[in-house]
């Protein structure tokens, strides 16, 4: 297993994991070793999130996705540099990853995330159909630096009419016609 | 207010509104009338999901994004034309208005949808800042027609080991210290 300290474990641990230089052009080439394979693709993301801080290009959050073993897709998180408050680091590598897989199903694709994802990621990751979460820090420790969620966990958790954000219905009637004519043309 | 009862409600409100064509090149351009304004926003909505079904693009949901009474942009659900799991018509929207405006966020925006928002889509517009939703079909409309996020919502509400998904944490001493960094940089 390597030893990686510093923010350039990303870059050792391309070094030493990487068989197939050149696979998947863009992505992370890397076959784990056997043991410490988990801890392996974890300290990839771990080392997005040390990069991304270290050039100040977003907050601290890296996510890699692995498909039998191999990474398909990576990203730390980039809301500031894309101007897109959606590009969270699962969001932005469940993207790459669809786009490299040229599916939007990732069944059989395990995350491996640095911190626990945020509502609107894990979400995602449900509709991506991913198979399972690894997570480093927590949702309380994001919060320590300040990325607090629990304000969308609760409000998630409110019925409309008790949530701070105003929801307003208007024209069901005219709307429910596109659902019956989308189960007609099944 | 226009008449608008079938697939060409789209074309047709825009016939009606656009008083400054090309003003916003790829999205709406669209005045509202004082009365019905916001049913007028609604429309183009529900037109973004019936003209999305009608061309077997996707799913029948739509939104516009809407600031200072103008339609900065809009969007029908693209998971199947983008492979891409997050492109549901709340989020495809938002990434939209923020590149249209240059910013991560949307405060001062409202968003009008066609269905009310699935959980991710809900996070996003939290995270994006949007003042206030206008929806019409609702949940249950979308669980009845084959989209059910009710499963989502209640995954969100479970504890991590109840959940049906699988949670591991992994190296959370190695992650905390991109956590600290973030502070000391602040």
């Amino acid at each position: 297993m390597c030893e990686c300290a510093d923010a350039l474990r990303l870059k050792k641990l391309n070094m030493c994991n990487n068989k197939n230089p050149g696979k998947l052009p863009g992505f992370f080439n890397f076959e784990p070793m056997e043991n410490g394979m988990h801890e392996n693709f974890m300290r990839m993301a771990i080392a997005l999130a040390e990069s991304n801080i270290e050039q100040r290009l977003g907050g601290p959050f890296g996510a890699v996705i692995v498909k039998d073993g191999e990474v398909v897709a990576s990203s730390a998180n980039k809301v500031v540099p894309e101007n897109d408050p959606t590009a969270h680091a699962e969001i932005s590598a469940i993207r790459l990853a669809c786009k490299a897989l040229g599916t939007y199903n990732l069944s059989g694709c395990d995350i491996y995330t640095s911190c626990e994802p945020c509502p609107t990621c894990l979400g995602a990751i449900y509709w991506a159909h991913i198979d399972k979460i690894y997570y480093a820090n927590t949702k309380a420790d994001a919060a320590d630096i300040g990325f607090d969620d629990h304000f969308i966990y609760d409000e998630m958790a409110c019925s409309m009419d008790e949530r701070k954000l105003p929801f307003v219905q208007l024209l069901r009637d005219e709307a429910l016609p596109a659902f019956k004519r989308w189960q007609e043309i099944g």
